[in-house]
């Protein structure tokens, strides 16, 4: 089976387990990223660690480095939007990086999945054809806003609009279709590596702690120009 | 054929014609509402008011009030969400009041839906079983986040994490699992009419431009004192 192939299988059966696994919110300690872990954390890592051991090291949210003698790497956030899932806000998924080579992340919510590998990038559903059609690039995607209340003021004095729905590596892949993706907060492997792979032909613009991403070059620097206002 | 079913089947015509039909995105002018309307905002109207016109007037966000002669009252917004639509961002749905008798309101996205009649309240999906756990209530549905910096400020300096996914109707309903609800901005019936009849247990608050609403009593308490400080 392919490495997007066997991501996909393990992603099916996360979203059956946040439908038939009892108790998904139990909190079991905090995990190597330094966030809370949450049962539908551990057992989604499991179905990961599972279905691709064999194609390389795993380097996970929940349980860090895992050596499986191979000399490729893989970085997963098992759940990435813990905090959505947790109150029933449909905003999560699973962001699967095969160094170099393959992306996968998908919305476990809705079967929306984005994929890169050496055939191109696609994005599809899992359950039924997605929709196509030219989207209006005017919303920006601004995750950690709630930290972050003089880049809203700023951006409010320009009447952008943003939405703040709160998965980083979703809002790194929906963000082809929108205005921007703004992040201010600690940057973390596991958040961006795939998403940085699938849309490496956008925009992008890294600082210690703050992420741009936009599919104009123009809207970045926009957006830029009003972040350091 | 019930209402809430009369309602459902409309929502899943409204979710093929997302999938199916083509320039969804296209601008047809101002709706009643003041909003731009696009050719999917018309287009989900349409299958609702042939739907439902058997069952009272309607008043709904494009076209406005429609007599059918009839003495009940349709409060109906087609698609809530619309910027979210056309920038891809899962996060949109439909909200149908039926007055003092029942309420729908359908998350086009993923197929979560919220229904409330004579018989109580339920949350279903479309496609498949939904998923049922202790949800953990701490994080807050905040929208119109990007008019409010202040609020923004406010929550920030008592560590509330938010989220501003971009449609009211949705995130009324979704609130009965999160910490609370917070809107401050234009209040209009077709965003807020189904919610509010859907949650009626729940606790709410309402001013001029201000609507807040939690599962719970303490929550409400503390959001408001927050936001007036």
């Amino acid at each position: 089976m392919s490495f997007i192939d066997a991501t996909l299988c393990a992603s099916l059966k996360i979203i059956r387990a946040l439908h038939e696994e009892e108790n998904i919110f139990e909190e079991k300690g905090i995990g190597f990223g330094g966030d809370r872990s949450l049962k539908i954390d551990l057992l989604a890592e499991e179905f990961f660690i599972k279905a691709l051991s064999h194609y390389g090291n795993i380097f996970s949210e929940e349980r860090g480095f895992i050596d499986n003698g191979k000399n490729k790497k893989i970085i997963i956030d098992p759940i990435d939007g813990s905090y959505n899932v947790s109150n029933h806000i449909p905003y999560f998924g699973c962001s699967v990086y095969l160094e170099n080579e393959a992306a996968v992340v998908v919305n476990l919510s809705n079967g929306d999945y984005f994929v890169k590998d050496k055939n191109g990038k696609r994005f599809e559903n899992l359950f039924r054809k997605p929709f196509q059609s030219n989207y209006r690039h005017d919303v920006i995607l601004f995750e950690k806003a709630y930290k972050n209340p003089d880049i809203v003021a700023k951006l409010n004095k320009h009447n952008l609009k943003f939405r703040a729905p709160g998965a980083l590596s979703l809002s790194l892949c929906y963000g082809e279709f929108s205005k921007a993706v703004i992040y201010k907060g600690e940057i973390r492997e596991f958040d961006i590596a795939a998403a940085r792979f699938y849309n490496s032909e956008c925009f992008w613009y890294f600082e210690n702690d703050l992420i741009l991403m936009a599919p104009k070059k123009k809207d970045l620097e926009e957006v830029l120009s009003i972040i350091k206002e």
